[in-house]
Protein backbone atom coordinates (compact mmCIF):
# COMPACT_ATOMS: atom_id res chain seq x y z
CA UNK A 1 0.00 0.00 0.00
CA UNK A 2 2.90 2.35 0.75
CA UNK A 3 4.29 1.64 -2.73
CA UNK A 4 0.89 2.25 -4.35
CA UNK A 5 0.48 5.45 -2.28
CA UNK A 6 3.91 6.57 -3.45
CA UNK A 7 2.97 5.74 -7.06
CA UNK A 8 -0.22 7.79 -6.78
CA UNK A 9 1.73 10.71 -5.34
CA UNK A 10 4.27 10.41 -8.17
CA UNK A 11 1.48 10.16 -10.74
CA UNK A 12 -0.08 13.31 -9.33
CA UNK A 13 3.27 15.10 -9.55
CA UNK A 14 3.75 13.95 -13.10
CA UNK A 15 0.25 15.03 -14.07
CA UNK A 16 0.82 18.45 -12.57
CA UNK A 17 4.16 18.70 -14.38
CA UNK A 18 2.46 17.76 -17.64
CA UNK A 19 -0.28 20.27 -16.93
CA UNK A 20 2.40 22.90 -16.33
CA UNK A 21 4.28 21.88 -19.45
CA UNK A 22 1.15 22.24 -21.53
CA UNK A 23 0.35 25.57 -19.90
CA UNK A 24 3.88 26.76 -20.50
CA UNK A 25 4.13 25.41 -24.00
CA UNK A 26 5.02 27.45 -27.01
CA UNK A 27 1.41 28.10 -27.94
CA UNK A 28 1.65 31.28 -25.91
CA UNK A 29 -1.97 30.96 -24.87
CA UNK A 30 -1.91 30.41 -21.11
CA UNK A 31 0.11 31.82 -19.49
CA UNK A 32 1.15 34.21 -22.24
CA UNK A 33 4.84 34.60 -23.01
CA UNK A 34 5.20 37.95 -21.32
CA UNK A 35 4.14 36.61 -17.93
CA UNK A 36 6.98 34.15 -17.57
CA UNK A 37 10.16 36.17 -17.27
CA UNK A 38 12.25 36.76 -14.19
CA UNK A 39 10.38 34.45 -11.85
CA UNK A 40 7.10 36.28 -11.28
CA UNK A 41 4.98 37.90 -13.97
CA UNK A 42 6.85 40.53 -15.93
CA UNK A 43 3.72 41.97 -17.45
CA UNK A 44 3.63 45.10 -15.23
CA UNK A 45 7.36 45.63 -15.79
CA UNK A 46 7.00 45.26 -19.55
CA UNK A 47 4.39 48.02 -19.35
CA UNK A 48 6.69 50.13 -17.21
CA UNK A 49 9.63 49.58 -19.56
CA UNK A 50 7.64 50.42 -22.70
CA UNK A 51 6.24 53.54 -21.04
CA UNK A 52 9.72 54.59 -19.91
CA UNK A 53 11.21 54.00 -23.36
CA UNK A 54 8.44 56.04 -25.00
CA UNK A 55 8.99 58.86 -22.48
CA UNK A 56 5.61 58.52 -20.82
CA UNK A 57 6.97 58.16 -17.27
CA UNK A 58 9.23 61.19 -17.21
CA UNK A 59 10.85 61.92 -14.84
CA UNK A 60 11.73 58.73 -12.99
CA UNK A 61 14.42 58.28 -10.35
CA UNK A 62 14.70 54.52 -10.03
CA UNK A 63 13.47 51.36 -11.68
CA UNK A 64 10.46 50.06 -9.66
CA UNK A 65 11.81 47.65 -7.05
CA UNK A 66 9.45 44.88 -8.16
CA UNK A 67 11.00 45.04 -11.66
CA UNK A 68 14.50 44.11 -10.52
CA UNK A 69 14.41 40.55 -11.85
CA UNK A 70 12.49 41.46 -15.02
CA UNK A 71 14.82 44.29 -15.99
CA UNK A 72 17.79 42.11 -15.06
CA UNK A 73 16.48 39.35 -17.32
CA UNK A 74 15.95 41.88 -20.10
CA UNK A 75 19.49 43.26 -19.85
CA UNK A 76 21.35 39.99 -19.36
CA UNK A 77 19.06 37.63 -21.30
CA UNK A 78 19.85 38.95 -24.75
CA UNK A 79 16.77 41.02 -25.60
CA UNK A 80 18.43 44.33 -24.72
CA UNK A 81 21.28 43.50 -27.10
CA UNK A 82 18.77 42.50 -29.79
CA UNK A 83 16.93 45.76 -29.31
CA UNK A 84 20.09 47.85 -29.57
CA UNK A 85 21.21 46.03 -32.69
CA UNK A 86 17.82 46.47 -34.32
CA UNK A 87 17.86 50.23 -33.79
CA UNK A 88 21.42 50.41 -35.12
CA UNK A 89 20.29 48.56 -38.25
CA UNK A 90 17.61 51.20 -38.74
CA UNK A 91 20.21 53.93 -38.33
CA UNK A 92 22.58 52.30 -40.81
CA UNK A 93 19.82 51.91 -43.34
CA UNK A 94 18.95 55.61 -42.98
CA UNK A 95 22.63 56.66 -43.15
CA UNK A 96 23.15 54.65 -46.34
CA UNK A 97 20.52 56.76 -48.06
CA UNK A 98 22.28 60.06 -47.36
CA UNK A 99 24.46 61.63 -50.05
CA UNK A 100 27.50 63.01 -48.27
CA UNK A 101 28.63 66.37 -49.68
CA UNK A 102 32.33 67.01 -50.10
CA UNK A 103 32.38 70.00 -47.79
CA UNK A 104 33.00 68.09 -44.58
CA UNK A 105 29.87 69.46 -42.92
CA UNK A 106 27.71 66.33 -42.82
CA UNK A 107 27.55 65.48 -39.15
CA UNK A 108 26.22 62.97 -36.67
CA UNK A 109 25.90 63.45 -32.94
CA UNK A 110 26.37 60.46 -30.67
CA UNK A 111 25.94 60.35 -26.93
CA UNK A 112 28.62 58.45 -24.97
CA UNK A 113 27.26 56.62 -21.88
CA UNK A 114 25.15 53.62 -22.85
CA UNK A 115 25.30 54.75 -26.43
CA UNK A 116 28.95 54.27 -27.45
CA UNK A 117 30.14 52.56 -24.28
CA UNK A 118 28.25 50.50 -21.74
CA UNK A 119 27.65 50.98 -18.04
CA UNK A 120 25.72 47.75 -17.66
CA UNK A 121 28.50 46.22 -15.55
CA UNK A 122 28.19 49.13 -13.14
CA UNK A 123 24.39 49.03 -13.06
CA UNK A 124 24.41 45.32 -12.28
CA UNK A 125 25.80 46.31 -8.89
CA UNK A 126 23.09 48.98 -8.60
CA UNK A 127 20.36 46.38 -9.16
CA UNK A 128 19.80 47.49 -12.76
CA UNK A 129 18.70 50.90 -11.62
CA UNK A 130 16.47 49.84 -8.72
CA UNK A 131 19.02 51.56 -6.46
CA UNK A 132 19.06 55.35 -6.68
CA UNK A 133 21.67 57.25 -8.65
CA UNK A 134 24.95 57.34 -6.73
CA UNK A 135 27.19 60.06 -8.19
CA UNK A 136 30.42 59.18 -6.28
CA UNK A 137 30.09 55.49 -7.13
CA UNK A 138 29.41 56.25 -10.78
CA UNK A 139 32.40 58.62 -10.87
CA UNK A 140 34.63 55.89 -9.45
CA UNK A 141 33.34 53.46 -12.08
CA UNK A 142 33.89 55.98 -14.89
CA UNK A 143 37.39 56.73 -13.55
CA UNK A 144 38.31 53.09 -14.15
CA UNK A 145 37.88 53.75 -17.88
CA UNK A 146 36.66 50.18 -18.29
CA UNK A 147 33.34 50.71 -20.06
CA UNK A 148 33.14 48.22 -22.91
CA UNK A 149 32.00 49.33 -26.36
CA UNK A 150 28.39 48.72 -27.31
CA UNK A 151 29.36 46.65 -30.33
CA UNK A 152 26.59 47.62 -32.78
CA UNK A 153 27.21 51.30 -32.06
CA UNK A 154 30.96 50.82 -32.53
CA UNK A 155 30.16 49.34 -35.95
CA UNK A 156 27.86 52.26 -36.72
CA UNK A 157 30.59 54.70 -35.67
CA UNK A 158 33.09 53.08 -38.03
CA UNK A 159 30.58 53.04 -40.85
CA UNK A 160 29.68 56.71 -40.41
CA UNK A 161 33.37 57.68 -40.41
CA UNK A 162 34.03 55.62 -43.54
CA UNK A 163 31.03 57.23 -45.26
CA UNK A 164 32.59 60.66 -44.75
CA UNK A 165 30.46 61.94 -41.89
CA UNK A 166 31.97 64.02 -39.11
CA UNK A 167 31.08 62.35 -35.84
CA UNK A 168 30.65 64.42 -32.69
CA UNK A 169 30.52 62.73 -29.32
CA UNK A 170 28.51 64.80 -26.88
CA UNK A 171 28.35 63.81 -23.24
CA UNK A 172 27.24 65.25 -19.93
CA UNK A 173 30.33 63.78 -18.28
CA UNK A 174 32.39 66.38 -16.43
CA UNK A 175 35.28 67.51 -18.61
CA UNK A 176 37.65 68.37 -15.81
CA UNK A 177 37.51 65.13 -13.84
CA UNK A 178 36.48 62.62 -16.51
CA UNK A 179 37.71 64.13 -19.78
CA UNK A 180 40.98 62.26 -20.12
CA UNK A 181 39.81 58.91 -18.84
CA UNK A 182 36.74 59.05 -21.11
CA UNK A 183 38.84 59.80 -24.20
CA UNK A 184 41.17 56.93 -23.30
CA UNK A 185 38.28 54.57 -22.61
CA UNK A 186 36.71 55.40 -25.97
CA UNK A 187 40.05 55.03 -27.77
CA UNK A 188 40.66 51.65 -26.19
CA UNK A 189 37.21 50.54 -27.32
CA UNK A 190 37.77 51.55 -30.94
CA UNK A 191 36.21 55.00 -31.01
CA UNK A 192 39.05 56.62 -32.93
CA UNK A 193 39.01 59.43 -35.46
CA UNK A 194 35.87 61.29 -34.45
CA UNK A 195 35.77 65.00 -35.18
CA UNK A 196 35.45 66.13 -31.59
CA UNK A 197 34.29 65.03 -28.17
CA UNK A 198 32.41 67.64 -26.21
CA UNK A 199 32.05 67.21 -22.46
CA UNK A 200 30.38 69.37 -19.89
CA UNK A 201 32.58 72.21 -18.66
CA UNK A 202 32.47 73.72 -15.19
CA UNK A 203 30.46 76.66 -16.58
CA UNK A 204 27.75 74.30 -17.84
CA UNK A 205 27.39 72.35 -14.62
CA UNK A 206 23.99 73.62 -13.50
CA UNK A 207 22.23 73.08 -16.80
CA UNK A 208 19.85 70.30 -17.65
CA UNK A 209 21.01 67.78 -20.24
CA UNK A 210 18.48 69.15 -22.75
CA UNK A 211 19.80 72.70 -22.33
CA UNK A 212 23.45 71.66 -22.40
CA UNK A 213 23.09 69.44 -25.46
CA UNK A 214 20.90 71.93 -27.31
CA UNK A 215 23.61 74.57 -26.80
CA UNK A 216 26.30 72.22 -28.14
CA UNK A 217 24.22 71.37 -31.21
CA UNK A 218 23.36 75.03 -31.75
CA UNK A 219 27.09 75.79 -32.02
CA UNK A 220 27.58 72.95 -34.50
CA UNK A 221 24.72 74.22 -36.66
CA UNK A 222 26.09 77.76 -36.44
CA UNK A 223 29.41 76.40 -37.68
CA UNK A 224 27.55 75.11 -40.72
CA UNK A 225 27.22 71.45 -39.81
CA UNK A 226 24.18 69.54 -41.02
CA UNK A 227 23.17 67.16 -38.24
CA UNK A 228 21.78 64.17 -40.10
CA UNK A 229 21.33 61.96 -37.11
CA UNK A 230 21.41 62.16 -33.34
CA UNK A 231 21.73 58.95 -31.34
CA UNK A 232 21.25 58.58 -27.61
CA UNK A 233 19.85 56.33 -24.92
CA UNK A 234 18.11 59.25 -23.16
CA UNK A 235 15.25 61.41 -24.40
CA UNK A 236 17.23 64.37 -23.08
CA UNK A 237 19.82 63.58 -25.79
CA UNK A 238 17.13 63.96 -28.44
CA UNK A 239 14.90 66.76 -27.22
CA UNK A 240 15.31 70.52 -27.29
CA UNK A 241 16.44 72.34 -30.42
CA UNK A 242 18.70 71.51 -33.36
CA UNK A 243 18.00 67.85 -32.62
CA UNK A 244 19.00 66.76 -36.11
CA UNK A 245 17.09 65.51 -39.15
CA UNK A 246 16.40 62.23 -37.39
CA UNK A 247 16.81 61.13 -33.81
CA UNK A 248 17.26 57.58 -32.60
CA UNK A 249 16.43 56.38 -29.10
CA UNK A 250 18.52 53.44 -27.94
CA UNK A 251 16.96 51.37 -25.18
CA UNK A 252 17.98 52.00 -21.60
CA UNK A 253 15.59 50.92 -18.86
CA UNK A 254 18.15 51.42 -16.07
CA UNK A 255 18.24 55.17 -15.51
CA UNK A 256 16.74 58.47 -16.58
CA UNK A 257 18.73 61.66 -17.14
CA UNK A 258 16.47 64.71 -16.82
CA UNK B 1 6.41 -7.28 -22.42
CA UNK B 2 3.99 -5.13 -24.41
CA UNK B 3 2.84 -3.54 -21.18
CA UNK B 4 6.44 -2.95 -20.03
CA UNK B 5 7.32 -1.52 -23.47
CA UNK B 6 4.31 0.79 -23.23
CA UNK B 7 5.40 1.83 -19.72
CA UNK B 8 8.91 2.62 -20.95
CA UNK B 9 7.48 4.66 -23.82
CA UNK B 10 5.22 6.51 -21.39
CA UNK B 11 8.10 7.06 -19.00
CA UNK B 12 10.17 8.53 -21.82
CA UNK B 13 7.30 10.84 -22.74
CA UNK B 14 6.91 11.90 -19.15
CA UNK B 15 10.64 12.54 -18.77
CA UNK B 16 10.67 14.68 -21.90
CA UNK B 17 7.59 16.55 -20.67
CA UNK B 18 9.32 17.18 -17.35
CA UNK B 19 12.44 18.30 -19.19
CA UNK B 20 10.32 20.67 -21.22
CA UNK B 21 8.50 21.88 -18.13
CA UNK B 22 11.81 22.65 -16.43
CA UNK B 23 13.08 24.42 -19.56
CA UNK B 24 9.89 26.41 -19.79
CA UNK B 25 9.67 27.08 -16.10
CA UNK B 26 9.39 30.49 -14.57
CA UNK B 27 13.13 30.80 -13.98
CA UNK B 28 13.37 32.58 -17.31
CA UNK B 29 16.85 31.17 -17.89
CA UNK B 30 16.49 28.82 -20.86
CA UNK B 31 14.71 29.65 -23.09
CA UNK B 32 14.29 33.27 -21.98
CA UNK B 33 10.76 34.59 -21.58
CA UNK B 34 10.84 36.74 -24.69
CA UNK B 35 11.50 33.78 -26.98
CA UNK B 36 8.34 31.89 -26.18
CA UNK B 37 5.47 33.96 -27.56
CA UNK B 38 3.44 33.25 -30.64
CA UNK B 39 4.95 29.87 -31.45
CA UNK B 40 8.37 30.82 -32.77
CA UNK B 41 10.76 33.27 -31.14
CA UNK B 42 9.32 36.72 -30.70
CA UNK B 43 12.68 38.28 -29.93
CA UNK B 44 13.09 39.99 -33.34
CA UNK B 45 9.49 41.20 -33.20
CA UNK B 46 9.93 42.56 -29.70
CA UNK B 47 12.86 44.56 -31.07
CA UNK B 48 10.80 45.72 -34.01
CA UNK B 49 7.90 46.70 -31.78
CA UNK B 50 10.06 48.63 -29.31
CA UNK B 51 11.81 50.42 -32.18
CA UNK B 52 8.45 51.28 -33.78
CA UNK B 53 7.02 52.55 -30.49
CA UNK B 54 10.08 54.74 -29.90
CA UNK B 55 9.83 56.11 -33.44
CA UNK B 56 13.09 54.60 -34.65
CA UNK B 57 11.57 52.83 -37.67
CA UNK B 58 9.72 55.77 -39.20
CA UNK B 59 8.14 55.54 -41.69
CA UNK B 60 6.80 51.99 -41.88
CA UNK B 61 3.98 50.72 -44.08
CA UNK B 62 3.21 47.31 -42.64
CA UNK B 63 4.07 45.13 -39.70
CA UNK B 64 6.80 42.68 -40.78
CA UNK B 65 5.07 39.52 -42.03
CA UNK B 66 7.08 37.30 -39.68
CA UNK B 67 5.68 39.26 -36.72
CA UNK B 68 2.06 38.37 -37.40
CA UNK B 69 1.71 35.85 -34.58
CA UNK B 70 3.84 37.85 -32.13
CA UNK B 71 1.93 41.09 -32.65
CA UNK B 72 -1.33 39.15 -32.57
CA UNK B 73 -0.32 37.59 -29.25
CA UNK B 74 0.64 41.02 -27.94
CA UNK B 75 -2.69 42.58 -28.92
CA UNK B 76 -4.98 39.74 -27.90
CA UNK B 77 -2.97 38.25 -25.03
CA UNK B 78 -3.48 41.12 -22.60
CA UNK B 79 -0.13 42.90 -22.70
CA UNK B 80 -1.35 45.63 -25.05
CA UNK B 81 -4.22 46.36 -22.66
CA UNK B 82 -1.78 46.40 -19.73
CA UNK B 83 0.47 48.80 -21.61
CA UNK B 84 -2.40 51.18 -22.44
CA UNK B 85 -3.63 51.17 -18.86
CA UNK B 86 -0.16 51.84 -17.50
CA UNK B 87 0.28 54.92 -19.72
CA UNK B 88 -3.19 56.16 -18.73
CA UNK B 89 -2.21 55.82 -15.06
CA UNK B 90 0.82 58.02 -15.77
CA UNK B 91 -1.42 60.56 -17.48
CA UNK B 92 -3.90 60.58 -14.59
CA UNK B 93 -1.13 61.04 -12.08
CA UNK B 94 0.19 64.01 -14.09
CA UNK B 95 -3.30 65.50 -14.52
CA UNK B 96 -3.98 65.26 -10.79
CA UNK B 97 -1.03 67.57 -10.16
CA UNK B 98 -2.38 70.37 -12.34
CA UNK B 99 -4.22 73.28 -10.76
CA UNK B 100 -7.12 74.07 -13.07
CA UNK B 101 -7.76 77.80 -13.39
CA UNK B 102 -11.34 79.05 -13.41
CA UNK B 103 -11.06 80.63 -16.86
CA UNK B 104 -12.03 77.55 -18.86
CA UNK B 105 -8.82 77.57 -20.85
CA UNK B 106 -7.08 74.51 -19.43
CA UNK B 107 -7.17 72.05 -22.29
CA UNK B 108 -6.25 68.53 -23.30
CA UNK B 109 -5.99 67.18 -26.82
CA UNK B 110 -6.93 63.56 -27.46
CA UNK B 111 -6.63 61.68 -30.72
CA UNK B 112 -9.60 59.47 -31.66
CA UNK B 113 -8.59 56.26 -33.51
CA UNK B 114 -6.87 53.80 -31.20
CA UNK B 115 -6.75 56.48 -28.55
CA UNK B 116 -10.39 56.99 -27.55
CA UNK B 117 -11.90 54.18 -29.60
CA UNK B 118 -10.37 50.96 -30.83
CA UNK B 119 -9.83 49.60 -34.33
CA UNK B 120 -8.35 46.34 -33.11
CA UNK B 121 -11.37 44.37 -34.37
CA UNK B 122 -10.77 45.77 -37.85
CA UNK B 123 -7.02 45.17 -37.75
CA UNK B 124 -7.54 41.55 -36.74
CA UNK B 125 -8.89 41.04 -40.25
CA UNK B 126 -5.88 42.88 -41.62
CA UNK B 127 -3.51 40.50 -39.85
CA UNK B 128 -2.69 43.06 -37.16
CA UNK B 129 -1.19 45.39 -39.72
CA UNK B 130 0.79 42.82 -41.72
CA UNK B 131 -1.58 43.63 -44.61
CA UNK B 132 -1.11 47.06 -46.15
CA UNK B 133 -3.39 49.99 -45.39
CA UNK B 134 -6.70 49.60 -47.23
CA UNK B 135 -8.51 52.97 -47.26
CA UNK B 136 -11.92 51.72 -48.65
CA UNK B 137 -12.03 48.83 -46.18
CA UNK B 138 -11.13 51.10 -43.27
CA UNK B 139 -13.78 53.61 -44.36
CA UNK B 140 -16.40 50.83 -44.42
CA UNK B 141 -15.35 49.78 -40.94
CA UNK B 142 -15.47 53.34 -39.64
CA UNK B 143 -18.90 53.84 -41.26
CA UNK B 144 -20.26 51.04 -39.08
CA UNK B 145 -19.63 53.25 -36.07
CA UNK B 146 -18.87 50.18 -34.04
CA UNK B 147 -15.44 51.01 -32.60
CA UNK B 148 -15.48 50.12 -28.90
CA UNK B 149 -14.08 52.54 -26.32
CA UNK B 150 -10.57 51.97 -25.09
CA UNK B 151 -11.69 51.69 -21.50
CA UNK B 152 -8.76 53.29 -19.67
CA UNK B 153 -8.91 56.28 -22.03
CA UNK B 154 -12.68 56.58 -21.51
CA UNK B 155 -11.97 56.73 -17.78
CA UNK B 156 -9.27 59.36 -18.36
CA UNK B 157 -11.69 61.37 -20.51
CA UNK B 158 -14.30 61.37 -17.73
CA UNK B 159 -11.73 62.29 -15.14
CA UNK B 160 -10.39 65.20 -17.21
CA UNK B 161 -13.89 66.55 -17.75
CA UNK B 162 -14.72 66.26 -14.04
CA UNK B 163 -11.49 68.08 -13.19
CA UNK B 164 -12.61 71.05 -15.26
CA UNK B 165 -10.42 70.58 -18.32
CA UNK B 166 -11.72 71.32 -21.80
CA UNK B 167 -11.17 68.23 -23.90
CA UNK B 168 -10.59 68.54 -27.63
CA UNK B 169 -10.77 65.48 -29.83
CA UNK B 170 -8.59 65.90 -32.89
CA UNK B 171 -8.68 63.33 -35.66
CA UNK B 172 -7.50 62.94 -39.21
CA UNK B 173 -10.81 61.29 -40.10
CA UNK B 174 -12.59 62.98 -43.01
CA UNK B 175 -15.22 65.36 -41.67
CA UNK B 176 -17.56 65.13 -44.64
CA UNK B 177 -17.91 61.35 -44.88
CA UNK B 178 -17.12 60.25 -41.32
CA UNK B 179 -18.05 63.24 -39.17
CA UNK B 180 -21.50 62.19 -38.09
CA UNK B 181 -20.82 58.50 -37.65
CA UNK B 182 -17.70 59.28 -35.61
CA UNK B 183 -19.57 61.63 -33.28
CA UNK B 184 -22.30 58.99 -32.83
CA UNK B 185 -19.75 56.24 -32.27
CA UNK B 186 -17.98 58.32 -29.62
CA UNK B 187 -21.27 59.25 -27.95
CA UNK B 188 -22.39 55.63 -27.81
CA UNK B 189 -19.07 54.72 -26.18
CA UNK B 190 -19.38 57.35 -23.48
CA UNK B 191 -17.38 60.22 -24.93
CA UNK B 192 -19.91 62.90 -24.08
CA UNK B 193 -19.43 66.52 -23.13
CA UNK B 194 -16.10 67.28 -24.79
CA UNK B 195 -15.49 70.87 -25.85
CA UNK B 196 -15.15 70.16 -29.55
CA UNK B 197 -14.25 67.46 -32.03
CA UNK B 198 -12.10 68.60 -34.91
CA UNK B 199 -11.94 66.44 -38.02
CA UNK B 200 -10.07 66.93 -41.25
CA UNK B 201 -11.92 69.16 -43.70
CA UNK B 202 -11.75 68.87 -47.48
CA UNK B 203 -9.31 71.81 -47.54
CA UNK B 204 -6.89 69.96 -45.26
CA UNK B 205 -6.89 66.71 -47.19
CA UNK B 206 -3.41 66.88 -48.67
CA UNK B 207 -1.62 67.70 -45.45
CA UNK B 208 0.41 65.33 -43.34
CA UNK B 209 -0.98 64.47 -39.93
CA UNK B 210 1.78 66.50 -38.24
CA UNK B 211 0.92 69.60 -40.30
CA UNK B 212 -2.83 69.20 -39.86
CA UNK B 213 -2.67 68.60 -36.12
CA UNK B 214 -0.11 71.36 -35.57
CA UNK B 215 -2.46 73.80 -37.31
CA UNK B 216 -5.40 72.71 -35.13
CA UNK B 217 -3.34 73.11 -31.95
CA UNK B 218 -2.01 76.45 -33.14
CA UNK B 219 -5.58 77.74 -33.36
CA UNK B 220 -6.37 76.45 -29.87
CA UNK B 221 -3.29 78.18 -28.45
CA UNK B 222 -4.19 81.38 -30.30
CA UNK B 223 -7.61 81.18 -28.69
CA UNK B 224 -5.85 81.22 -25.34
CA UNK B 225 -6.03 77.54 -24.45
CA UNK B 226 -3.23 76.04 -22.40
CA UNK B 227 -2.65 72.52 -23.75
CA UNK B 228 -1.59 70.58 -20.66
CA UNK B 229 -1.53 67.19 -22.30
CA UNK B 230 -1.70 65.64 -25.72
CA UNK B 231 -2.49 61.95 -26.03
CA UNK B 232 -2.19 59.83 -29.15
CA UNK B 233 -1.18 56.43 -30.45
CA UNK B 234 0.86 57.96 -33.31
CA UNK B 235 4.01 60.04 -33.12
CA UNK B 236 2.40 62.30 -35.71
CA UNK B 237 -0.17 63.20 -33.03
CA UNK B 238 2.62 64.39 -30.77
CA UNK B 239 5.16 66.00 -33.07
CA UNK B 240 5.23 69.38 -34.76
CA UNK B 241 4.47 72.56 -32.86
CA UNK B 242 2.22 73.50 -29.93
CA UNK B 243 2.41 69.86 -28.87
CA UNK B 244 1.38 70.65 -25.31
CA UNK B 245 3.19 70.70 -21.98
CA UNK B 246 3.39 66.93 -22.01
CA UNK B 247 2.74 64.35 -24.70
CA UNK B 248 1.79 60.72 -24.14
CA UNK B 249 2.34 57.96 -26.67
CA UNK B 250 -0.14 55.13 -26.39
CA UNK B 251 1.03 51.82 -27.83
CA UNK B 252 0.00 50.87 -31.34
CA UNK B 253 2.14 48.34 -33.20
CA UNK B 254 -0.42 47.82 -36.00
CA UNK B 255 -0.04 50.86 -38.22
CA UNK B 256 1.92 54.05 -38.74
CA UNK B 257 0.36 57.38 -39.78
CA UNK B 258 3.00 59.62 -41.39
Amino acid sequence: MIIIGEMVRRAREIISMIFFAVLSSATGVTPPYWSRGGGASCSPCLSWRLAAETNNVEPWRTVPAHCFSCIGAYITGGQYQHDVRFVVEQIMSYAEGITVAGDGLDAWVLDVDDTCISNVDYYKVKRYGCDPYDPPAFRSWAMEGACPAIQPVAELFTKLMKSGFKVFLVTGRDEETLGQVTVENLHREGFIGYERIILRTAAEKGRSAVEFKTEIRRRLVEQGYRIWGNVGDQWSDLQGQFVGKRTFKLPNPMYFVP
